[in-house]
Parts: C-alpha cells; sequence; structure tokens
C-alpha cells in the first residue's frame, strides 16, 4: 500500500463535532463557542454540562431542574462501597479504583438493557455516572483513611458536594468555586487520547458505561492526564531535595526527561486553561502567604522560556497549574487525575452521543511489516 | 482546514505492526507470515501466544515452559470471587461482568508499580491476564448458576482447563481441540475496534489493565465481538418461530435490519476464519447428527449470496459461525462475546508492547462544526 502513514493520528480528521474547539495557533478554546475564560469565570460545571449535553446553555429554570436531577442520581449501592473499601485494603490507586468502580456501577444501572440506538437513555445513563463518580472518589480516599463514606448531599452543588464527602465538612465559598473552575475548564478538549478512546469504544454501539472506562483508563497515562500528578511530584522532589527548581529542569533536560505539564499534540503556545489556573495559584498563594508553588512552576516556565522550548511549541499546558491549585487546597496528590477524570466524564459522554447519532465504526489498519510466507512446521518438526 | 475528514478511519495507517495482516480482497489473515489455516490446524493457542508475543514459533520445550508459566498464574484472589459473586446475584451480564473482575486483578498485580516503559514488565503482567481471564469468567458463569468455582488445573491447556472450570469435568478431546481452534482464529486481526482501542490507551503509556479493559468494553459492542451472540440469537428466534431461515432473513433485509454476522471493514469476500468455522461446524454436526444450525446457517448465506448481497462485500465473517459451533459444545449464547474477549487479550497485549516501544500518543482532531462566537450571557440575564 502507498497509503501514508499517520502516527499519532496527528492532524488527522475522524469526525465532525461541534463541542469544542481547541485553536492551537492563538491557544484558544470554546464549547460550543463560548470562550473557556468566560465559562471558567461565569458558569458552573453544571452549566457546563448542560452546555456540552443539550447544546445551549440554560435559563436559571433549566439549570435548577437539571442539577436536582443529577443530584438525585449520586448514590451509589451499597456492594460497590464495599468492593470500594477493598480496593483500599489491597492498596489500589484511586484511578484504577475508580475504574473498576464505575465499571461495576453498570451492573446497578436501571436501564441497563436500553436499545444502543436509544440516545435519551444513553443521556441519562451517562448523567447516572457523571453523578456517581464524585461519590465512589470521595468514598475511596476516606476509605484509605479508615473512615466511613459520607452521604452525598443533594442541597450542595456538584463541585461543592464532591469536596463535602471527601472531608465531611461543607467547603468555604473559595473553595467551591476554585474546585468548579478547575471542574468546568477540564470538561471537554476536543479529540484528546481520552476522548478519542471513548468514541472507538462507542463506534462499536457498545453501552456508555464501556466508554467511560476506557476513558477513564487512557487518562490514567503519563502522557495524558497522569501529567498533573506527575507535575505535583516534581515539586515535591525539588522541594524536598532543598534544589533550586531551575536546577532541577536544568538536570532534567540534560538527562533527556519529559518535563511533565509542558507540550500537547494541538497547541503550540501557552494552554489557555494553563493561564486560568495561573492566575488561581497566583491569587490562592497571595490570600494563603504561602508563593511556594508559584515560585517553582514560575521558576521552570521561565527557564524553560529562555531555553527556547515554549517557542519551540513546548509550552505550559493545563497539568502545569492543576496541581498546585489542588494541594493547596489539601486534594491528596494521586486525586488529580480522578479529579479529571470526575471532570472529563461530562466530554466523554457528549462525543460519544453526538458520535453515536451519526455511526460509523472506527476500524484503521496497520502497515503490515511481519515476513509475507512463512511457511509453518509442526511443533516436534522444529 | 482543508484537510479531507476520515470517517470511521477507513484505510488510514495508524502504525506498522509485524502480528497479523487481513488481505481483505484474497480473504487471507496470517499471523507473523503464517496463515491462519495452517495455524488452526497445527498450533494450539499457547503456540499462537508465543508467536505473537515472542516473535516465532516456538520449539517444544519453550512451548512448555511458556504454558507452565502461564498456567501457574491462574489463580484469582478470593476478593475477586466474590465481588464476580456479587455481580452474578446482581444479574451483571458477562462482558460487563469479565470488564469489571478484570479491572480489580490490577489491585492483586505483583508488578503494579513497574515503570511504564519496561516492556517485560508490561508482558509479565499480559501474561498474568491472559492467564486468569478464564478463571475469572468460569466463575462467573458457574456463580449465577448457583455453584462454586472450580479450581483451576494447571496441567490441563488453556483451552481445556477453561471448559473444565466451566463444568468441574474434564472436555473430551474434540472439544478440546475444537475449543482451542476457536481461540486460535481469534487471537489477533490487525488494528480492528478492540485492538485499536487498547492502543490507543496504550499510547497515553497507561497500564496494560487498562488497555484490555478498554479492549474488552470495545469488543461488546453488537457491531464487533457482540455479533456472534446476535447472530445465535437470530438462529435462536428462526428456531423458536418455526419460520423459514430465508423468510427471516427477507423481512429482516425489508425492515432493514443488519444481518449480524455479514459485512467487514476490511474483508471484501468470505472470512477465512468462518470458512474454518463452518468446516468444523460441519464436521459436529455430522457426528452428532444435528444439522439445524448448518442448515440455517447455510440458508441465510445463500439466500443473501443469491441477493447480492456477498458481492457487494457483505459477505459472512467469523461470527457468523462461531455461535453456531460454541453452541453445540453446549456454552451459553451470552459467553461467545467473553470467549472472543478471552482469546483476543493476546492479540491486545501483543499489539500495545508492539506499538509502546516506539511509541507515539494517538490524538487524531474532529472537525469543528459548531457556533464559531458565542457572545457569553450570565444566567440571570439569559
Ligand atoms: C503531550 C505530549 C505527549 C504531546 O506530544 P506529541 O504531539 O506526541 O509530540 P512528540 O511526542 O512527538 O514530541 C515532539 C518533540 O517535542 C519534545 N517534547 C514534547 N513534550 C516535551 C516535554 N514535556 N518536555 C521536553 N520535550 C518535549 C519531544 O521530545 C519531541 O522532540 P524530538 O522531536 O526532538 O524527539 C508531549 O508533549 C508530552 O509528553 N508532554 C509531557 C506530558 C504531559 O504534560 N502531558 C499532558 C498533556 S495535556
Ligand atoms: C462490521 C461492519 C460494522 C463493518 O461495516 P463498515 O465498514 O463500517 O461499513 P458501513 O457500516 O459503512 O456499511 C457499508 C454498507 O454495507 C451495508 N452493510 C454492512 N453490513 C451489513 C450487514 N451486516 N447487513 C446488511 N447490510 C450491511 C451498510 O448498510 C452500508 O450500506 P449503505 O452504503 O447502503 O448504507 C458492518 O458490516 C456490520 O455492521 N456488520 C454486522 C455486525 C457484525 O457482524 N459485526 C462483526 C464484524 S467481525
Amino acid at each position: 500500500m502507498s497509503v501514508e502513514l499517520k502516527r499519532g493520528l496527528e492532524g488527522v480528521l475522524v469526525a465532525e463535532s461541534e463541542l469544542s474547539h481547541v485553536d492551537g495557533e492563538v491557544g484558544k478554546l470554546v464549547y460550543r463557542g463560548y470562550d473557556i475564560e468566560e465559562l471558567a469565570r461565569g458558569a458552573s460545571y453544571e452549566e457546563v454540562l448542560y452546555l456540552l449535553w443539550h447544546g445551549a446553555l440554560p435559563t436559571r429554570e433549566e439549570l435548577d431542574a437539571f442539577a436536582a436531577d443529577l443530584a438525585a442520581e449520586r448514590d451509589v449501592d451499597d456492594d460497590v462501597l464495599d468492593t470500594i473499601q477493598t480496593l483500599a485494603d489491597a492498596g489500589e490507586c484511586p484511578m484504577a479504583a475508580l475504574r473498576t468502580a464505575v465499571s461495576m456501577l453498570s451492573a446497578y444501572e436501571p436501564e441497563v438493557d436500553a436499545d444502543p440506538e436509544d440516545f435519551d437513555a444513553t443521556r441519562r445513563k451517562g448523567r447516572r455516572l457523571t453523578a456517581k463518580i464524585p461519590t465512589v472518589l470521595a468514598a475511596f480516599e476516606r476509605a484509605r483513611q479508615g473512615e466511613e463514606p459520607v452521604d452525598p448531599d443533594p442541597d450542595l452543588s456538584h463541585a461543592g458536594n464532591f469536596l463535602y464527602m471527601l472531608t465531611g465538612t461543607e467547603p468555604d465559598a473559595v473553595s467551591e468555586e476554585t474546585f468548579d473552575m478547575a471542574l468546568t475548564i477540564h470538561a471537554d478538549h476536543g479529540l484528546n487520547a481520552s476522548t478519542f478512546t471513548a468514541l472507538v469504544i462507542g463506534s462499536t454501539m457498545a453501552d456508555i458505561y464501556s466508554s467511560v472506562i476506557g476513558g477513564i483508563g487512557a487518562l490514567s497515562g503519563p502522557l495524558h492526564g497522569g501529567a498533573n500528578q506527575d507535575v505535583m511530584e516534581v515539586l515535591y522532589e525539588v522541594d524536598e531535595s532543598n534544589k533550586d527548581p531551575v536546577e532541577w529542569v536544568k538536570a532534567a533536560r540534560d538527562a533527556g526527561r519529559r518535563i511533565p505539564g509542558f507540550g500537547h499534540r494541538v497547541y503550540k503556545v501557552k494552554d489557555p486553561r494553563a493561564k486560568i489556573l495561573e492566575e488561581k495559584l497566583r491569587d490562592l498563594s497571595e490570600s494563603s502567604g504561602d508563593t511556594k508553588w508559584l515560585d517553582y512552576t514560575t521558576a521552570i516556565e521561565g527557564y524553560l522560556t529562555e531555553q527556547g522550548l515554549v517557542e519551540n511549541g513546548i509550552a505550559p499546558n493545563v497539568d502545569f497549574y492543576s496541581g498546585s491549585v489542588y494541594d493547596s487546597m489539601g486534594i491528596p496528590m494521586d486525586m488529580y487525575t480522578p479529579i479529571f477524570a470526575m471532570s472529563r466524564v461530562g466530554g466523554w459522554i457528549a462525543h460519544v452521543v453526538e458520535y453515536q447519532e451519526d455511526n460509523r465504526l472506527i476500524r484503521p489498519r496497520a502497515r503490515y511489516t511481519g515476513p509475507k510466507d512463512a511457511s509453518f512446521v509442526p511443533i516436534d518438526e522444529r
């Protein structure tokens, strides 16, 4: 075949989508035409979910009904909570625990037998999944601390309720807003690797649970969502070694290591979500008086800019700042990627439904480079 | 962007691979150059796994060591068996139960913390997974029958041990051989949707468990592995309605229904694996004297050939015959797709390792068709 090899599918268009657009040249992200900065400032995660799933921003009345429906689905079955306890006892990591628990949720899905082409049923299943993921995550975090799960509070927002279930205390307004904003800006991002995974699975007309679980798996990888945790590990490594962050990054570059939180397939300039989070980190640092993470990240970014990396398109991405923001809220490091999943599930579901409504099986090919006509010899003659 | 849209990624080359090649024009499938018909006749599933994972067919000595290593990994943790019982009690379907149980296995993986680039560790993890999947499936099937799991017997082959764990009785030679052949011919098939799913997940350098779980999800879809169960449901539907199979297929065509077990993205002629299974079904029918499924499938294929479908490239695929073969072995219908997974896991692992050894993140794009510059209005002004 003389067809060109498309390594990593860079630049290949696999579908049409009205959901979000990443302009990598100017560093702009929109959800259905709305700029991410405006949404981050002015819309809640629930509003953004509504926008992605239903096509337009809701009125107050629409939002209230939607948020209430979502909040009503937060409970998870006791059997799932038991398995979460078992996983915590076995020392499982949160992303894998989330993957297992979400997979198990399908056993308690009331519409499990719906026709795969009943897209309203798929949306409802997606809503249930989205509602329950925070419950699963908070229960897991508490289980490994030896604490009982905290029941969800339907009067709290998606963001506020998660923080409440994590700690047992209602969050203050700044924490809730900050966390809500983090959810908002992570909700969708074109055909990133986890969304594309969800799409490939969905293109077989498999159940939405399978798509979401595939998405969780892809997001866990260090080249994708796993990078936010890696960034924070670097910051702690620097801190504990008492090294200058610039020295650390120099050494890492010399060793040929990739710097987590830098580089992106689509952005060739600084990720607009990184800018939003950087600003937030600045606010949080100023109000707490602790500027350590801000200083380190600024120093690392400054050095890589000086070295020309940023100019060459290896600029800070969303993961470079999210960890520091979560850390200053007291959230454990290995929960960052699960929190990314808790937000991105909204995008996964939106993309799968949009794709399945005009479905085609996603089935590419590999260029075969193996032997041509190997002649088989039975084992005892080998 | 003026780039062409590649719906379903038809014909797009995403990677190079030495593992298998599908020649869709002549209907030929090879694993590393060996024709599938020769492998089906002459090689066991363990030999084929060795071929895919280690690059060459094993000598007797190599095979014995490899098979012993595989057999030694069949036990699954009691906690996983407990969850399997819970899933069975909740009425979960086998593919979803398999997905949950395999996900849970990672909590008991001894090399869970291995470097993602330690590909030997990835191969060992893959071997553990491959060894344990039959145990999980058999335990689930027994759990829903109200029976205790049967411990794996390391002296039996991969195929024989599965049938033994399913029933508690050692299978006869014909059943074991037939089942082994079914595993052999399903083990790999280029970048089909589930293998491609595993690859996308693997391209983020996520853990092999995540890739395999994604593969299970994709395989469950009716456009992919789910078709083998759909075919059998059709055959039973025909049987129970006392209709002529030709009448059934006529009515289905008139109603615009897709006929499960027909059509393929790559094969434009009859799938070579379908030919192998058809022959096997013929043998089994002759020796049992019950030719019902053979008669029905022959009638359906005959009608669709007459109608020109087959000539137009919508020919029988592997799923058209596998169900009848399993049915004549007494295996329940909803275990067919899980059995497909139990075999294909070998291909998923081989492809992921091959890809990760020269990795690039798989991240395509969508053509954005949504609004351009939507101007944000705060909720209370909407
Ligand atoms: C995200 C990422 C996988 C996208 O990369 P991609 O489009 O596949 O690009 P490639 O892997 O082909 O990299 C292109 C070049 O940039 C370099 N590069 C990319 N990211 C880099 C990083 N974070 N640090 C240093 N160099 C980097 C590569 O080494 C490569 O250089 P080379 O051509 O000299 O070999 C990559 O930037 C990366 O690994 N980043 C770190 C992990 C991360 O932050 N992920 C979260 C993304 S939101
Ligand atoms: C496997 C499959 C998804 C591959 O198809 P694809 O390459 O994506 O092709 P498309 O879905 O674009 O179908 C091409 C045309 O063939 C028709 N077609 C494909 N499979 C068909 C089937 N099983 N019965 C009737 N018509 C079929 C489609 O309706 C379409 O016709 P149109 O162009 O008039 O709309 C498809 O053949 C199918 O759905 N088969 C049934 C399920 C099955 O057996 N899957 C197991 C595959 S191993």
